[in-house]
């Protein structure tokens, strides 16, 4: 693995030191910038983009290209999952994803397929080896999913939701029906995310969305516990492989978050680092959590938050810059490169 | 103000103690009851409903009727008060409130009206004194406002928004464009739960639902910050008016919320009222915070998840049942009649 040239990534999740904070972004490939705009035209929607590996990897290697990041994630979505397991994802102009067959009965989740991830997301994994071969091991490639969780809301909701109203009846009027979905696709995951480290790629990241709308008590009942199984069996199989976990608005449950044997956390803007690393207690990396709307900024604005969240997680290795969540569509990429070039500069001082 | 016949719910807020714990439901005239969909659909549309003090006080009286809840609460909406600044509130069908004139330059912010609450508002004060009357005393009733931030992204974004881009952008860009702004919602915010209480509302809680969207640092500054401005004025004026505030995603910051000298904090569903009890040491009364999705399911899990959150905070005389937000508009009233039975059978035990 370390061919790669820039291990600075890597070195954190693996717990060495590094010369400075390495940084990636949320969702770098994306509408904020005109190149993908470009090539997302030129695809024609969505799912033709992200279904063909040589568009994928052309805008998976667009912000690398354009700005000095120290990791590139595969440009996916994390509902090509449900969309194998026989959903039909599809995108409305100017709404969120939705599914032509939402799963709602113990019947549908009975006769849900457990796709084999080779053959059904084949174009998922040709996009990773793609990357890889054209990254040259320049940067690592991060794959990822979303959470068990996550992924469920979508499929039950058909959609993204307001109150998520399907997925909670399911879950207080037919608990043992929601689990069996969360099984069925935490078994795909696992096999989703383990192909794709054979695929190539390097270090994997579940995102869990929507894990902070549920309690203490379910939280742990309905997401962190598909994680763990996430984890234990990426570690199982993959033990060289980092694997770092985000559940949004879920700051209150850090330490739990850590204590999966996950590498890597991921902290949105509603906490101070300062506070996320004395709940995890140097025992993981911390991932964040600049306010995504600080791109928004002037220079001096954007220069003045980047200084705050490195004193935020204080003199340290276990740091990798992020935004809190991704990077909203009307930021200016010349802001980007700017809040790339401050880390680049403030940063090394906490590595002394 | 004694002379009120159910003082459960202001006992509690005057730190009194009670035979049971006092419930009141958020949003509880709303559009899961099929009465209020009738007046609804006779008033034509939701500002013909909220405008009109007959209406108003029909709908608020129908959840009173119906069950045997503690409390009434003012059936309004937050954004009245910016559709008496100016703004042209308007309700698009299947979509939420939007304005005709959104606020976004320091200009837009300087020409804003910062109108007389007895005046450009009387609709509901009228609709207060009305409520009263009819009330007869049995239940007290609560008058409300938005937070300053939350009507804030409102009115800047001109309606709900996902990212709040152009209110981060003026927080990060023009950060004293945003302070003048809230600067006038916070005057109008003050002299209108002044009038509501004048009128007749016998305690006040303040909505800030979109306070969970800030880094604590931003909380702090803009939305924490003019809530104790109208904590301290409603104080001065009404000292025997209690106020609560709640910040949806706040539960991090109910120390800080609870420091500002309010009588009750309510907290969401993410957070284990024990903890929140822990975190604000009994200063404050907690109001919440059963997940609103337990009202879809099973009367079993009801029961289960309504002694759950009355195990949470435990033993003491400082907690208002409620739900950790607004009820779904698809919910049973069979289940929401249940529920408020299973308060009253169960909580007597945590007040010996």
């Amino acid at each position: 693995m370390h061919s790669i040239k820039n291990t600075r990534f890597l070195n954190v999740l693996n717990n060495e030191p590094v010369d400075r904070t390495p940084l990636w972004i949320m969702r770098q490939a994306g509408r904020y910038l005109p190149e993908y705009l470009e090539t997302r035209k030129r695809a024609g929607d969505f799912m033709t983009l992200a279904g063909t590996p040589e568009l994928a990897c052309e805008v998976t290697l667009q912000p690398i290209k354009r700005f000095n990041l120290d990791a590139a994630i595969l440009f996916s979505d994390i509902l090509t999952v449900p969309d194998a397991m026989g959903l039909g994802l599809y995108f409305e102009a100017g709404e969120g994803p939705r599914f032509k067959h939402p799963v709602r009965t113990p019947k549908d989740i009975e006769n849900l397929a457990t796709p084999d991830p080779e053959t059904e997301l084949r174009y998922v994994m040709d996009a990773v080896r793609l990357i890889r071969r054209e990254l040259n091991d320049s940067v690592p490639l991060i794959g990822f999913s979303g959470s068990p969780w996550t992924v469920a809301t979508y499929m039950v909701e058909g959609s993204g939701s307001k109150d998520y109203h399907h997925t909670k009846r399911l879950m207080y009027a037919d608990e043992s029906a929601l689990h069996s979905l969360l099984s069925k696709i935490t078994t795909t995951t696992i096999a989703y995310l383990r192909a794709q480290a054979d695929a190539g790629a390097q270090a994997l990241m579940v995102f869990d969305t929507w894990g902070g709308i549920l309690t203490p008590r379910t939280y742990q009942l309905f997401s962190l516990g598909y994680m763990q199984q996430i984890v234990d069996a990426i570690r199982e199989s993959h033990s060289s492989i980092p694997i770092t976990l985000f559940t949004k608005n879920g700051g209150m449950w850090l330490p739990a978050i850590a204590r999966t044997g996950c590498h890597a956390v991921g902290v949105d803007w509603t906490l101070d680092l300062r506070d996320a690393r004395a709940l995890t207690q140097d025992t993981v990396a911390l991932q964040g959590n600049l306010d995504p709307g600080v791109l928004y900024g002037t220079h001096a604005k954007i220069r003045e938050e980047v200084q705050r969240v490195l004193e935020s997680y204080g003199a340290g290795h276990r740091h990798i810059f992020n935004l809190g969540h991704g990077i909203h569509q009307f930021v200016d990429p010349e802001n980007v490169q700017y809040m790339i070039e401050t880390v680049h500069e403030l940063s090394p001082a906490f590595h002394k």
